[in-house]
C-alpha cells in the first residue's frame, strides 16, 4: 500500500485484534430482571464466539456467586476464564485487575449497565487503559438507566461500540476464511 | 489487592464518600407545577435518606421561602441544615458557598432543572468545584426545558449522574452493613 | 458576599448582561415554511421584550429582502437596527460583524436554524466571538435538519441556551424591578 | 468587507469548496437490505450531482464488486471514478487514501453506517485528514446500527453534516448563478 498510511505509524480508531473481552456478571439471578435481557446474552455469546474464533482472550465477572448463583450456563461453557467478586468494579479486584491490564483495549458487555458495568468502565478508565463498552450487550433494570449509563461513559470518553462493529473490525477485510462463519453469527 | 491500582493513585472517576449533596429549592408552591414532580422528591428523599445513613453532609435551599412557603416537609425533616436565596444561582450566596466548598463532589438535586439547579451547577463549577447533577432528581414544568439544562450541563462538563448510580458509588461493595437496607430503599 | 467567589474573579458560565441579540431572517416568505413557526416567533418576540426591558443590544437581519420581503411586523417594531444580506452566514457581511463584535456574548434566534442561523453562528465562532444559541427560537422546514443544526452546533462548542434559560440568567435574582413584569412575559 | 474578519485569517467552520465527495459501497445488493435506502440514494445523487455543477471532486468505492456487482446504476453514471476494495476501511486500500489525500474536506456517504462509513471515516481521521459523514445520506440495515454509528463518529470529533448544509455551504451565497439550479434540486 502506498500513501499517507506509509508515512506514520497513526493510532487506528478502529478496533483491532489486540482487545480483551470481559462479560460483567451475567447471572440468572441478575437477568431475570433485566431489560432485553435475551439481546444481551446473545450478544454477549456472539462476541464469545468471535473472539474464540479469532484468539481474542475473553473472561467473565460473578457478583456474589455464592449469594446469586454464576455466570448463565449459555456463556459459562464459553468463558472458563471466571473472576469472583464483591466490589461492584472489578476493577477494585487485584486477581481481575492484572488480566485485564495485560495489554489492549478492554471491551465489555453485561449487566447491569449503569451499576457494575459503569464502575469497572470508569474504574479502568481511571487507571489509564482504553475501554470500549458494547451498547447492544449492556442492559440494566431500567432503560432509562441503561441511557444514564451511556451519557456518564460518553462524559468519560469511554469508546461506544456494537457487537457489530466489533466483529467487523476485528475481522478488517472480507477476504479472510473466518468472513463467512462469523457473517453467519451476525445474522 | 494487587495490580496497576497500586503503583499511582489516580483521581477515581466514580463518586466517592466525600460527597456533599444539595436539595434545591423543593418547595411545594414551585412542586405544584413540575413535570414528574413526585418521583423528583422520592428520588431527593432516597438520596436524603442514604446520606444520613453513610454521613455524608446535605443541606437544602429554600428560593424567596417568605413569598413561596420553605422546603416540602416530606424532605425538611431530613435536612436540618438549609440556606435561604434571593439569587437563582445558590452559588452567588456566601453561606451557601462557604458550605458548599467545604469538600468533596457537590450533589445538586431539586427544581427548576433549567434555572436555579442549572444556574448553581455554573456557578459552582464556573469556581472550580466538582459538581455533579442527578437527572432522574431534578425537574423544570415542561420536559423541553429539562432536556435543555441537561444539554448545557454537558456543554460545560458537568457530571450526570442516576440516585441509584449515586447509592451504589457510596457504598462501592455488597459486603457492607448498610447494603441490604440502601437496596430496599433503593427499590 | 465570602467565599471562593470573593478570592478570583472566574469567567461566569451563566449568561450576563453582556449579551446581544441577534434575530436572523425571520421573514414572513420563509416562516410561512418553518416547522413550529408560531413557536420560533413568539420566543424571538419574548428575547426581544427582555432585552429592551433590559437595555441589551439587539438586531436582526433580513436575507435578501427585495426578493422575499423584510422581518416579520411583529418583531419589526421591537427591532429597529437591521442588517440585509446575501451571504447565508450573517459573520461574512462587514457592517454586521464590525456591529456584532461590539462586546459580550452574541445570542442567535431565528430561521433556517441549519442554514443561516448555522453558518452564522460557525462563523462568528471561528473569529473567536462567544456565541450562544436559542434552541426553542430557532426553526427549519424540517424537524431533522433542525436536530442536525444543534448536532453540529454542539460539536462546535456553541452554547446552547433556551429563551426562559436567557432571560433568569439576565435578571439574576428574584428582588429587582423588573423580575415579575419579565415573569409574565415568560408565562 | 471589514471588521474583526480582515485582521487575521481563521480556519472557516463552515465547509468550502475545498471539499471532496466520496460514495462509500452503494450497491445494488447492498441497498436491498438497508433502512431508507431510497432517502440514501436520493441525498447521494443531489449531492453528487451539485459536486458536478461546483467542480468538486467526487469518487465512489465498491465492496467486492465481483461478488455482489457495482455502485447502483442511478449514481454510477455519476461518478465515473470509482475503487474498489476488500477493506472495509477504504483508507485502507492505497489509491483510494492517494485520492483521498489530495486535499479538502473529505465527505462521506453510503453504506453501511456502522461498518464500512465508519471504518472509512475512522481511519481517515486517524490518518489526519479532515472528514465530515452526511448524516442522511448515510444507511445501515437497522436504525439502531446508524445511531450507534453516528454516536461513534461523534466521539471522534468527525464532523456530521447534511446534504442541505453541505449544497448551502459550498454555495455560500444566494446572488451565485448557481443558486437556483441547486435550489431545485434540494426540493
Amino acid at each position: 500500500m502506498s500513501g499517507p498510511a506509509d508515512r506514520s505509524a497513526p493510532t487506528p480508531l478502529v478496533l483491532t485484534g489486540n482487545s480483551r473481552l470481559v462479560i460483567i456478571d451475567v447471572q440468572d439471578r441478575l437477568l431475570a430482571a433485566i431489560d432485553g435481557a435475551e439481546q444481551v446474552v446473545a450478544r454477549c455469546e456472539l462476541l464469545a464466539r468471535a473472539a474464540h474464533r479469532l484468539g481474542i482472550p475473553l473472561a467473565a465477572t460473578d457478583q456474589n456467586p455464592a449469594g446469586i448463583g454464576p455466570t448463565t450456563a449459555r456463556l459459562a461453557t464459553l468463558v472458563p476464564l471466571r473472576f469472583s467478586k464483591v466490589h461492584f468494579a472489578a476493577s477494585n479486584q487485584g486477581d481481575f485487575l492484572a488480566w485485564a491490564a495485560g495489554g489492549g483495549t478492554v471491551l465489555l458487555c453485561g449487566t447491569e449497565a449503569h451499576i457494575c458495568v459503569l464502575q469497572t468502565a470508569l474504574g479502568l478508565t481511571g487507571l489509564g487503559l482504553k475501554v470500549a463498552v458494547v451498547v447492544d450487550a449492556i442492559g440494566s433494570r431500567h432503560p432509562s438507566d441503561k441511557a444514564a449509563a451511556l451519557d456518564r461513559l460518553r462524559h468519560h470518553r469511554v469508546e461506544l461500540v456494537t457487537a457489530e462493529m466489533v466483529v467487523f473490525e476485528w475481522l478488517e477485510r472480507y477476504d479472510r476464511p473466518e468472513f463467512k462463519e462469523l457473517l453467519r453469527l451476525v445474522k
